[in-house]
């Protein structure tokens, strides 16, 4: 992982290729700083959404930019790069696909210049796909993986950190080869494994999927995705996912091996299922978790109010008079008890103002 | 599955042994329609917390209750039960535990008048544990399993019929193999994927972890369970669980197979593996999905308003001022224009006057 430098690039002009979510979300975050944003599908529904949501506009012939953004299917990009290149549309090409040594090897393959061409990979998104899920504040916070390679030129790299940094992302340079294993630990098997549990699911009965709950639906939830794009991400990333599967796939059959000697009335197997379950527990504390669901760049400033109406909209009404934009509201009851706690999330920067506010209509504020 | 008859029985005094996340939600519910409820716990600590909260007082000797409820571990349920009866503490017995058929097996093992036991399950829950947890609402519109068996009196039956009813819960009957059959698929499969999938995180960098997203995040959720709860419970329901685990795992190893191929560069593993993604979409396509989060019972109303300060505050002001309280509001900003979507969840009795209160302000009310 190399060091973030400060070499911000100045870009004016980016021509994004691809409408869906990614490309839409870039185009929409880049449009908020006032970058013109240039927007190319092949779908021209897709293209025609995105543009009504304001993500870009269509490229004149002979234009050239700072950077073209491949938001399009892994498999696309090296031929889509090729293209690109010889065309001579942009100063520096990158990608956003979320398997990144495979594009890289198939791009040095097709002999696309390796010194403009820096991959990339904004870490966000959403189980829904398409520009009309598309949000500016998408890669707010979030990482946005550089994959250069050795031979990629240093300008080539800080117009990509640029980019990232453009969208309110946080740029993190890492060997396409590292990203791919990382990748297939925190993304791509949580999601073959989702779409395997809920697999299980095909052959029951409507009373057994009544009794699901909340577990069941966090746990399928990106099950949802579309398995085209999902099999092509997965393919392009098989060696890595190979591998965890692997290890998750043994764990899983010895945790087997412990249920069916329970089931045969042995207890001594309660310890193993026990260690297996703590493992996950140690697991799940490594997971960064957003209390609530404030997009990161925004904080969460609890107030206690009474659980009576009109009191949220007293609390919502000062902060108008004051100006405050509150991003999103969550409201917690306390049962047994006539108070509530109501989560307002506001941009950091806001935060302190919002606290003095509260306090001066005689609110508490717990931060 | 017996079909739901109307034989309501008046419950004015219940005891709940147990001041857990359940127990105590119980509690709080049952206060909430004026329902006597006394509670015990051998935690001193979290007794006098489940109390505080309003939950229940203490019993008196001699007290004499329509339903004893064990809120208690599965592995404790038949020595309390023949404990309880020799103490004639009840008219009716019953418990909430999420494995039905271990419990049932053991009380008849230990003589336990199985005319006066009807086994319970309120499917709800929260990964968090304890009475600090506890809702009143916790169980409004979830399924509460009753799993009488032939010696059940009917009048007992009638007895959990109407603390499920109570409690706002829709009753559900079922014999317990059939319960834990379908549990073992919609909740102990999935809590143990979840383990098993947060436990491959243990090894991670935290460069690694740092790169996990919502995906990660909701998948690995329950694996925050506490590990020796869920021992119990899955040990009780080891049988129809290791049958749902083997399928998995046969399921698993066959896609690692595929994943191996496509790594080894045989693309015609592509096929298979969007097949099983496929099976996984038409799978989630079966779980019951709230959209937000709107506890059932309530609706939820979308409002379309202007991005600016104040205007949410000017629809709840003008709710507060119609007295319609509502229970939670959700925020959807929509990028590239200048309005927003408020999701307001209010009682479904109250859903027309809301509609007519916002149309008659002006704004645009979806439904």
């Amino acid at each position: 992982m190399r060091a973030q430098g400060g070499s911000e690039r100045l870009l004016e002009r980016v021509l994004v290729i691809g409408a869906g979510l990614i490309g839409t979300s870039i185009g929409l975050a880049l449009r908020q700083r006032a970058i013109e944003v240039y927007l190319q599908d092949t779908a021209p529904g897709r293209l025609a959404l995105a543009r009504e949501l304001g993500a870009g506009v269509p490229p004149r012939d002979g234009d050239v930019f700072d950077v073209v953004v491949l938001a399009i299917p892994p498999s696309a990009i090296a031929v889509e790069l090729q293209r690109a290149q010889r065309l001579g549309l942009g100063r520096t090409y990158t990608d956003v696909a979320s398997a990144k040594a495979e594009p890289e090897r198939e791009a040095e393959l097709l002999g696309v210049d390796m010194r403009r061409y820096v991959g990339g990979h904004p870490v966000a998104g959403r189980e829904r796909s398409g520009p009309a899920a598309a949000h500016a504040d998408l890669f707010v916070g979030r990482p946005w993986v550089i994959t250069s390679t050795p031979n990629a030129a240093d300008d080539a790299v800080a117009d990509v950190r640029s980019l990232a940094e453009a969208c309110g992302a946080v740029p993190v340079e890492m060997s396409a080869d590292v990203h791919d294993a990382a990748l297939a630990t925190v993304s791509h098997l949580p999601h073959l494994v989702a779409a395997l549990l809920a697999a299980q699911l095909t052959g029951s009965t409507d009373a057994t999927v009544g009794l699901g709950g909340t577990g069941l639906q966090d746990t399928t939830r990106v099950a949802a995705g579309d398995p085209d794009l999902w099999t092509q991400i997965l393919a392009a990333n098989a060696g890595h996912l190979a591998a965890v599967l692997g290890q998750f796939a043994d764990d899983v059959q010895r945790t087997l091996v412990d249920l069916r000697r329970l089931a045969d009335g042995d207890r001594s197997a309660a310890a193993a299922l026990t260690g297996t379950l703590r493992q996950g527990v140690a697991g799940r504390a490594r997971v960064p978790v957003k209390r609530g669901q404030p997009a990161a760049g925004f904080v969460t400033v609890p107030i206690v109010v009474r659980d009576a109406p009109g009191e949220l909209a007293a609390v919502l009404r000062a902060l108008g008079d004051a100006g405050i934009n509150v991003e999103d509201v969550r409201v917690e009851h306390e049962p047994g008890r006539a108070r509530g706690v109501v989560e307002l999330d506001v941009r950091e920067e806001a935060a302190s103002a919002l606290i003095a506010c509260m306090n001066a209509a005689g609110w508490e504020v717990y931060t």
